[in-house]
């Protein structure tokens, strides 16, 4: 996941599209989120007409809560109806407002030199829009998250027509989504699912659970459609797919009776093969709802032999393990498991593979290409694919993140200065106070461990007085291991002799102490714990 | 990576059948390797009559230096000739010897109550071989890690009809690889990866880099074999490599003149287009060679543009947020890469596929089957396939780890008691000495970090002597942070008034400043440090 923002600006005037948060990297430890830096905004604050959402998906809405306060007040934040519900909602959440105003496929936006119209486009969220900008020196086609889905679920189809009609008028430029330009052919429509979904309740005796990311809609509403088919009740399981369902019915994205559901406490009242669970968690989350059911954690509710489970998902990279892990645990309470590796109509995806991306750049007919929201490795793929579609390698720009590119009059494009971001950490409830030295520091804590020395040394004698404590954490237990101990306060009281001068220099001998241990616990462990030595002059 | 080791025992024998180490799964932080736990032979250790090696892969003999020294001294271990070489080499380094015994397809042992004979079989590592165990109650087939390779790079094709002789024989009981059973259709022979070799290295017009898994001796000789007809030179990068390919060289599995190398420091000698790099780190490892290639840290040898990079190997799950890393970063240095997301034939498993293992079933028609050498979602895709091709559910036994399986004379087989195994820890010197108490420490202090506090009470009076002290590690910064830092402060002061009484003890006294300011902690920023408090009295 990807925190999507970009910037357009000209000399009087900026325009700020997407806004969202990313997913911390492995080595990012205990930190929850990463949003965008805005430094280069806040300098600009001024010139900013607004910030438009193209959909209401976490990595595009995201990061308002922490932006928008440091942005200027009532900045207008412009969004599709359902994003603006998401932005809402989490807003809320941190007890903040904003200037929120929907836009539509009608809407034209005027903001300082730029003009923005809306095409609406199919993805796996409701109300999905790419931006037609006009800007003095072109029309800037921005295609952020979309597939070419002929048989949407929920909505219409993308209207190519619009598409063709802005490539008639001339694109300079078009950023497109390339996270999948990796797949060949099209991205198979939403609508397969629900084969997928009739076959697999049929053959269900037990209870009927799916799990998807709880802001498909349109992927619930399959699985209940189904549900109601086969006469099941439907039975909604962790937090965020009650939140999202509810906002859903009540914009009326979603329109279904309340006979068809059933309450948690009231499962005990249907047979297993009367339900069908809607649970979150499909990421293998801890602490998810789904993650507590298999742990026989969730009130009520247990996997059974007769279960079912649909993963109706992409594994995001880095959860293969804990999603993995899930599977093998819910074979071993006896349920079945349905995923992508045993069959692959389970899910598809929201972004469009070679040929709904090539159709896109021979409809939109750009000058230049930008590929947007994948890795650096997606970019390279999309490229590839461009040169396929007839266009010149040249033509594709790969604008690595916080990279500007500058489009002049004359239509030229080139690579401008780099603006320096930071990975903005959010950790609990700290924004921005998790750098790199704290990160280094969990690093060798959590692989290491760390040793705590605690010493008083005689402000006159120079001396130790009494015996060193010494604590460990997350390192081998020194009070199970007497000789260990035993050797690390002999380095000790060696380390403060070596140390004694005419002066008391604690900084010294806190040095020489640490030198000492972790030498010593290098060579005798093989580890390098943290070592702490702490002095008190008595 | 699964730790594989296997006990055949009757009243009288016990037989090991491999003896392997597993990766730590990710909350094990700065885990090492996991090994078997073997208290259950220790405490039989007088029945153990042999280990026997199937074949030379580390999650089959990389457990030997951790094990070898807990059991008889002197004890046999049986491999084929590549698995004793580098079992050799392995025990080398601890400085430990065995009493290593080399077998090949002509080898009978008689072990007690067992006589064992081999069947080779095609892998992704040379020697490996399938075990006939002929036990007092039946014919047990002990099919290890394979695939029915019918054109394999190195030695013969398995023998199909000695396997189908043993059937003849009539088989009690198949334990099968299961690792893909997942997979459709055949696995593809290791022939295939030579047309992609030759394919990509025809289009490479500068370095040609190829990393696999080190101890995939077939594939390495592809690659030289390909850069041998297109006259480049192949220059061996990591140790890992390095150690294969010598002892490979010195054992005749591979015969190439020295004429076809580079060593690193003559690279400067030969132009990129007349260089082929066999590179160590396909799993993007950190400090692997390729991983420091990438990072430009690795003397003399850097990605440039024209260079292309085959990662011909599996993502082990776990490892492709690294993989995918180091990819973009080649990328991003003007490198090609070719991986499997974007080219299928780049890599091929070792494992046999649905069909692989269905031929096997249907070869040594059992009467009963343990899958092994997968995970449990691995094992049920191994029975679903047992049902398709004609055996019944219940022939299918699925042995979780620890689990054991008995076998009477009357044919009868049901699962026995299971034996409490513990995940056996290596952490770089120590074995076992990481526990799970050590494991959950590490999680905290990773996640959120430590805060130290030292404070001096007065033995007479119970007040607190001076100020106290506060260290954070992984935390936020305190001493960037005066209010949190003033405030923590008062709280500790505050717990110390509190617990003034006739009697000065330290451990309430400890034990309130923790509950204050974790407390504290948690309310002020969403975190929860360790807070680790130290109490000098003066």
């Amino acid at each position: 996941m990807t925190k999507n923002m970009f910037v357009y600006e000209t000399d009087k005037d900026i325009l700020v599209v997407d806004c969202g948060v990313g997913f911390p990297e492995e080595e990012m430890m205990g930190v929850d989120l990463v949003i965008p830096d805005i430094s280069y905004l806040k300098d600009r604050r001024e010139k900013i007409r607004a910030i438009i959402l193209s959909h209401g998906h976490d990595d595009h809405i995201g990061g308002l809560p922490y932006i928008l306060p440091q942005l200027p007040k009532n900045l207008p934040v412009f969004a599709p109806k359902w994003a603006v519900a998401l932005s809402q909602l989490k807003l809320e959440e941190f007890g903040l407002f904003a200037n929120l105003r929907e836009i539509d496929e009608q809407s034209k936006l005027s903001l300082g030199q730029f003009l923005v119209e809306f095409i609406k486009v199919t993805h796996s969220i409701p109300d999905t829009f790419h931006l037609v900008i006009s800007t003095p020196v072109g029309i800037i086609y921005h295609a952020a998250d979309f597939k070419l889905d002929l048989t949407p679920v929920m909505g219409e189809p993308t209207s190519q027509e619009k598409i063709v009609a802005v490539g008639k008028r001339g694109v300079l430029c078009l950023l497109s989504d390339c996270l999948r330009a990796e797949n060949q052919g099209f991205t198979p429509p939403e609508a397969k699912l629900e084969e997928m979904f009739e076959k697999e309740i049929t053959s269900c005796s037990g209870k009927f659970l799916v799990t998807t990311m709880s802001s498909n809609i349109s992927r619930l509403k399959q699985a209940i459609d189904v549900s109601r088919r086969h006469n099941r009740r439907v039975v909604l399981v962790g937090k965020s797919i009650e939140k999202n369902f509810k906002l859903a019915q009540t914009l009326r994205y979603l329109d279904f009776p309340p006979s068809l559901f059933a309450k948690r406490k009231e499962m005990s009242n249907y047979s297993p093969a009367a339900l069908t669970l809607l649970v979150a968690g499909s990421q293998g989350q801890a602490g998810s709802a789904l993650d507590k059911i298999v742990a026989g954690e969730f009130e009520n509710i247990k996997i059974e032999p007769g279960d079912k489970v649909i993963f109706s998902t992409d594994y995001i990279p880095g959860n293969e393990t804990a999603i993995y892990r899930l599977i093998d645990n819910i074979y071993r309470l006896g349920g079945e498991v349905v995923y992508q590796d045993i069959r692959s109509g389970v899910h598809v995806s929201g972004h469009g593979s070679q040929k709904d991306l090539g159709k896109l750049m021979t409809m939109a007919k750009p000058r230049w290409l930008i590929p947007i929201g994948g890795n650096f490795r997606h970019m390279v793929a999309y490229q590839e694919l461009a040169k396929k579609e007839g266009f010149k390698k040249g033509q594709v720009i790969l604008a690595d993140g916080g990279e500007t590119v500058e489009l002049d009059s004359q239509g030229n494009a080139r690579i401008g200065q780099k603006i320096e971001t930071r990975q903005i950490m959010v950790d609990a409830l700290g924004v921005g106070d998790v750098g790199n030295v704290v990160l280094r520091d969990r690093q060798i804590l959590a692989a290491e461990g760390i040793v705590v020395v605690i010493i008083a040394i005689d402000q006159n004698t120079h001396g130790l007085e009494g015996d060193p404590e010494v604590i460990t954490r997350g390192f081998v237990y020194i009070k199970e291991n007497l000789k260990l101990l035993g050797q690390t306060k002999e380095k000790i009281r060696q380390a403060v002799r070596e140390t004694k001068g005419k002066r008391l220099d604690s900084r010294l001998v806190r040095r020489r102490i640490q030198e000492e241990l972790e030498g010593f616990f290098f060579k005798s462990t093989g580890r390098r714990p943290m070592v702490l030595p702490v002095i008190i002059e008595v």
